[in-house]
């Protein structure tokens, strides 16, 4: 399974997203993904380290500034 | 909906944006998007967190240095 | 108008621009713009928030680098 | 052999990572890789020099945050 | 003259070119330039604002992390 | 001669690369080079200034992260 395939296999899944140049992960419901791996996710939270920080609610993250994904769990 | 469509499916409204190395954030009404997310803005405000630090007017946002992009609400 | 074109439509004026990584701004006349959104400036002039730093001249800036772009008002 | 065959020739062995503006590198089986390097690592683990901080399980890492890449000896 | 042209333009010339990143510039004789804008320089010198720092001869410089580049006098 | 031919006639040749956001330096000798500047170097060290920090062995550089390549010249 290519990486853009695992990803897509995640959509209606939570995951956690780390972002270039940010010291906070963002969790989310991936609602959807395009080939530039760039990302919708419903329901998000900013978290630093295992704490929230802020509720987000809808957001779209740049795909090319993503360092690191991965399946969430609580 | 693809990020890219959830981005265009914000054209007329408030939305905020966070830059790649930039410490504060970028409110504006949402003119006009393309297939790289380069962002059109009008009556653009910089904020510190959740306080105004500059009017900007009119910024064109460069697409591939884009870290978030949410619906904003005041 | 998509973001490039308000780009195109100050071709002959003066704008700043937000340099990714640089905490200084530039401002100068916009010569040319290509669709990477690469820009020419000529009378370039460094900025540390309003006020002038160096004089440059005529510069290339790397549209990948940009993080904003705006109308300069003096 | 290009630099993409030599990532694709160590599919099934464990590599190490670096990724940009990370303190920390990425250890774990490589699942896959394509085109632009994008990866998909299984049992990784974050590690600080030579001292493993975090078990992350399945991830996967946008290539073009990529600094570097090589074969893993324990 | 579109910013590539612009810096066509200088081959044979000597250039100053601020990489991303990086405090120091890097000044020499513009060789060749690609459409990536990379760039090749002969007799290059690292340069800390105004005082040379290293010779470092040939260097080649990758295009999309170049921020600025002008043309040099010393 | 192109940037990408002037690197693509290292092959063979040890070479120093600097690349982005890392104070270290890498110097090996290349093995390979595609279109996007990724590079395989073998025999990999990585310099601190002119001081050899670590043996790196076969490595992969992503093309975009680089900064500068030269020849290298113990």
């Amino acid at each position: 399974m290519l990486p853009n395939q695992m990803v897509k296999s995640m959509i209606g899944k939570v995951i956690k997203v780390e972002m270039k140049g940010e010291e906070n992960s963002l969790v989310g419901r991936l609602e959807s993904v395009d080939d530039y791996m760039n990302l919708h996710l419903s329901n998000a939270m900013e978290y630093k380290g295992s704490e929230k920080v802020r509720a987000l609610g809808d957001i779209v993250l740049r795909g090319n500034n993503i360092i690191l994904i991965q399946p969430y769990e609580d």
